[in-house]
């Protein structure tokens, strides 16, 4: 492996060539078939899984459904920098059970689930929020990510593992650009610490003392915080869960703090509602939420852990979700948008 | 309007710098809010609408729901040059009542929902297929557009209505480029005559003779032919319609033959199926299927149309989906993803 120190912006500037991904056409098949993206998480080894706290979770346990099985929805809460004062607020709402006794009001075809207190704009039979939620300025829906050395490494068997970013402090935290500046949203993508970050260089940036702005991303199974219209920017009360193709222009609109790990299936499937932006029409329609809590609370929780994005397995797996050459496929990608390499997470084992 | 005749391959080449989309943070409100996009549409006249004939179309109808109420899926067909010998086949299928109490028989989440012969594996079991189905060969994944003559216009009102592309025979098919090269998939993608399609030159291009191959992408609604192991390609006889973020490593992979336009929903909102690969495990879990058919043979269908892509309403559309000023925004994105400009359709008026 080659590494080179190269400027940011040269990186994110940069638009690879795309390789002429067709080799598989004519090839034999004498060869076993590489592995899918899910065999090769499937083979991961035990070290390169992450633990998720169980104090970082938010547990929302919905009514049974129609034939008496239970609905749970796990969400994993999102890390620092990004978005703590939503995050903080939702952690006191969750401990004053605030959510206990409200229900999913919106479902709206590919886009979003959200829930909350269904009498919110009804001053007379709103709910009481607790009374020390933090207002949290527009500013915090991106967080400064402070400086930035950054690495360029070859490795020709992991197109997509070649670039990763590491902070001049000698943290050990590994970013996973993907393909940088073929988003059609921003200037660079990664993973960061198992999240997927939109990046921007921060307008003093420069090469030699280069800072990075970054924000999360809304895709698939992204919790955001609903809000009025702006400068209001929510408290976290009413959430949202993404169901569709990843609505990126939310990006730095509306704080995201988290992401459905477990039972997205209940929320997704859900008939949707046939009001204006897919809220219910009549109260019948909703699904009562019977309480939402932080997971360290919930008895019996499993223990979850997530393919650490700094780990080898996952350079593979991202490489292999851009790049299929397992035996279905006949013409690899030769790349993928960030929201199409979800980070696996499981069950610890 | 200031016009340029350029050469593709720039076209594609290009990286247009991100524009600073942050002035509506600052600025007041004391003008109206500008359009949504959804106003865009509403406000769009007729003329700007292009009507699908029926015979575009296949009806699937669903056996109703647990409340009794019809489930009607509408699909619009792709037209030429794309995946028309798989079109052909469907066409051929629905007039032999192929699809008539079959099911849909796999619900994966964020992906897709499939059907067709449950039994089709076995071959004791299977429905007869008719027996003029067309063999169509992987090479039509894609389509040879031929020559094509790139103009390039400036207006600063609409930046995503910059480009377009007709062809040299002087054809008024208008293509809608997307964000030249900021896809991670493809060296460009368009809208054209209403559908969403990736572009590469092809190998023999030259910017004076230039020749473009065109493939359709998997958006969200999106109806593609279920297939075994290459080089199988599919009769069309198993279908499926993606419900989740696009998954375009499927692109060039398997053949796209049309769109859900109405009803999506009826597909999306399906319980998620809990074997291999969404598949439901038991027979009881499908949703029953009473009758595929060509819109043209059903009675009482409502006519359709769609938003020209040719037309001026399209392109604020599309420029108000990239770049969201109404008064819910902040922060405009500067661009989107071709799937997140999904081509408005409606019953006519």
């Amino acid at each position: 492996m080659r590494k080179f120190l190269i400027p940011l912006a040269a990186l994110l500037a940069a638009t690879p060539a795309l390789p002429q991904a067709s080799a598989n056409i004519a090839a034999g098949r004498a060869q076993p078939s590489p592995l899918a993206p899910s065999e090769i998480v499937a083979a991961a080894p035990k070290a390169d899984w992450t633990g998720i706290e169980a104090s970082d979770l938010l547990v929302l346990d919905l009514a049974t459904d129609s034939k008496g099985k239970p609905r749970r929805v796990v969400i994993q809460l999102m890390p620092a920098p990004f978005s703590q004062g939503w995050v903080s607020n939702i952690r006191k709402l969750a401990a004053a059970k605030f959510w206990d006794g409200t229900s999913i009001n919106r479902v709206q075809d590919n886009y979003v689930v959200q829930w909350g207190d269904a009498n919110a704009e009804d001053k007379t039979k709103a709910r009481k929020l607790p009374g020390d939620l933090a207002v949290v300025p527009q500013a915090n829906y991106s967080s400064r990510l402070g400086k930035q050395e950054v690495v360029y490494s070859l490795q020709s068997a992991h197109p997509l593992g070649q670039d990763f970013i590491t902070d001049g402090a000698g943290s050990k935290t590994r970013w996973y650009p993907i393909r940088p500046s073929r988003d059609a949203y921003a200037e660079g993508t990664a993973i960061l610490a198992g999240w997927p970050i939109a990046v921007a260089p921060r307008a003093a940036a420069t090469d030699k003392d280069l800072e990075l702005s970054g924000w999360p991303v809304h895709c698939y199974g992204m919790v955001g915080v609903g809000r009025d219209m702006p400068p209001n920017t929510g408290t976290g009360a009413e959430l949202y869960a993404v169901i569709g193709h990843a609505p990126r222009h939310l990006d730095r609109n509306i704080a995201l703090v988290g992401r459905v790990i477990e039972g997205i299936e209940h929320l997704s499937s859900l008939p949707r509602g046939t009001g204006a932006l897919g809220f219910y029409e009549t109260p019948e329609e909703r699904t009562a939420i019977v309480s939402i809590r932080i997971g360290s609370e919930v008895s019996g929780l499993p223990a979850y852990e997530y393919l650490s994005t700094e780990s080898e397995s996952f350079a593979r797996y991202a490489d292999a979700r851009a790049n299929r050459r397992d035996a279905f496929f006949i013409r690899p990608a030769g790349g993928a948008d960030i929201c199409n390499i979800p980070v696996p997470v499981r069950r610890a084992k």
